[in-house]
């Protein structure tokens, strides 16, 4: 999945660990990820989020799709941060999974926190 | 704040209109922003719609911060899409403000369903 | 269903309208749902939406289950005041849908803003 | 403050922990509580969530005004159950507030997650 990823590969984003269930990742912050107020923008932070979330959702083998998700930016974000997302399943059920994301800056203060919830469909991932 | 927003320059985001408490801005899906699946990352549609949502919040003169915003992704986008975000006002108390925020696709159907809270700061915005 | 709802008759809700993905409710705060600020508890205004979410997701038939749901407390609520729900769907796909319902007090007063998402599972209900 | 909250006394709320920023409490789930399903009503998780919220933050002693809250319900609920809500700190802003809440059932099932954010005003509790 990751490697068709255009807008991960553009963020950046890098696989730290992944499990069933699970995902941590990291990425940069870079100047054309600025808002205007020179802090990263909001959609960036969820962008590395709702990966995080994506890889944690789909690591069992099972399509699943986002219904709703939603997050509190809790820290502002300075070019050249390092920022890591820890997702973890929190609820799975046959046809619903809940996941919470975490991020956090180098000096482990917390960034953000996401909350994900996917519809998990009867399609099966290839297995290659 | 525009003018020195890099990332909504990356993302293509043209404004239509702008008003108290209002913003309509538009964008086109490009392939650097899909993800695994071939169609728009998630992330792309939440920056679209949280660019919106900062436009019309900020729209006051007030600076505002996002305190906390959920969407639900309710239909997915191709390269090449033209998507508009309606941001409008449903609440704003002196210190809070509620904006709902709905992309559509050029056929008029909604592609995304956007909430955002913001706090209020006592700062105000420079007039030029 | 609403006949056999135990607590939304404690609540008091009359039904002013039903429709095909559309649901209007009313109920009056009574002492007993006040907080310790002499308000209605937030868990009042939460369930009172969360019925007119219920009829409305319900209305066509499908048996729906709520994924997730999100609210903003925009005004307090004092004891007798009427307050109104009108639960309108936003959009909706073979499995999922999205609702949004905007409760109001009488003098129009928007008092709560709530979005709920639902599994539209497979079962029908019994038309009786 | 919890004196005179009625709606939590209805509730049946008992408060087994306070902290800083943290609350455990516990209900039993009643029959007046129930939905058309035969089960726990969505409110009335909500507002037992919403109470141990109120709880955690308002600990700190400066009033905390909910401004968003969500919550998803991953499992159903019988009457006679006994649930425990545990709330703890997320952030801590000077004017924001994010929290956490985890509903358990006795074999310590997730029954639903909750996350709500507050605007810190800046009135203190008289402590008595």
């Amino acid at each position: 999945m990751y490697n068709n990823d255009a807008f991960s590969q553009w963020l950046g984003i890098k696989r730290l660990e992944d499990g069933l269930g699970k995902s941590v990742i990291q990425m940069t912050v870079r100047p054309e990820m600025t808002n205007g107020f020179g802090i990263a923008h909001g959609g960036i932070t969820y962008a590395f989020a709702d990966s995080a979330f994506a890889f944690a959702s789909n690591s069992k083998g099972r399509k699943s799709v986002s219904v709703e998700t939603s997050i509190s930016h809790t820290r502002a974000l300075k070019v050249g941060e390092v920022i890591t997302a820890t997702a973890t399943e929190e609820s799975c059920t046959n046809k619903i999974g809940v996941y919470r994301v975490v991020v956090t800056n180098e000096a482990q203060e917390v960034v953000a926190i996401f909350k994900g919830v996917v519809y998990r469909t009867s399609k099966e991932w290839m297995v290659e």
